[in-house]
């Protein structure tokens, strides 16, 4: 439990959320609608493409760079999973840290308008767009975010809006 | 190449999709909506939601069966991603291959409104519900599906959207 708080608090620091070292979880009294949070860059590498391939999205293009080359992509790509994955990775990151985690209720509009490649560099932007109290629990709220992936060069790479449960402080 | 025709008429013969053995990969002229597709069941171990969790989704609740009984959950419990990940390796079981492979261009809707735990087989369904040739290249169609992951119990754990392109016939 130690090593949790100790971890929140960095991550307080870090992104300046105006919460005080006496605040060791977040509840959506601390968040308000139009905050942001980044984490990365994170490089992603081949050997790691491939290894998730081969291991969930097992198709040419994601997991032979030589036989890619004859496919719509005519280079290695990594799946659209992966890139979903390592997005979450870099949430869990990002974000500060909520009583019992961030469980997602659902997620919405996933899109992957450019490949991820090899030695990219992915950062994540986490916007915070709605924020509101459960009609069904008072100990809890749902939180709207908009999760923007892009690469080195600043290209969007995934898009997606996720709805997760946020817990409310207790009254 | 002579393996993935292989392959590609295994899964043919499976399930059934009105193609002979001389139609090596489906194009959009050979699916219908209302066709559905199966695969599964796939059983999820203990070790591999932890190993996945590590990497891509580092809450208690994902990888620690003990830390875990004190969380919303109340035991260990697979991250969305790791089943989203197993459906998308199912799905390129369960499809018909197409030439050039399963290209995503967004998925909507993911929602997962049952976990998944350790010892879980998981089956899938896709539904094809919609076809159409694409507006921009005549040399392509986008196909939509729903998803469904299903444990053994028969009870949904995951359900997604999915827009996919899929090649048409050379005219």
């Amino acid at each position: 439990m130690k090593i949790n708080i100790s971890i929140n608090l960095l991550i307080v620091k870090k992104y300046n959320t105006g919460m005080t070292d006496k605040t060791p979880f977040i509840t959506l009294e601390d968040l308000t609608a139009g905050q942001k949070f980044t984490a990365g860059p994170q490089k992603v590498t081949q050997e790691e493409i491939i290894a998730f391939a081969r291991q969930f999205d097992p198709q040419d293009f994601h997991t032979d760079p030589v036989k890619a080359k004859d496919t719509v992509f005519g280079e290695l790509v990594a799946s659209g999973w992966h890139t979903a994955a390592l997005a979450m990775r870099m949430i869990v990151e990002a974000t500060p840290k909520m009583q019992g985690g961030m469980v997602g209720r659902a997620v919405e509009n996933i899109s992957w308008p450019r490949p991820v490649r090899p030695g990219d560099l992915l950062s994540l932007t986490v916007e915070i767009t709605d924020l509101r109290p459960s009609e069904k629990s008072p100990a809890r709220g749902l939180m709207r975010t908009k999760n923007t992936v892009t690469n080195q060069n600043g290209e969007t790479v995934m898009e997606m809006e996720a709805v997760v449960f946020v817990p409310r402080r207790s009254v």
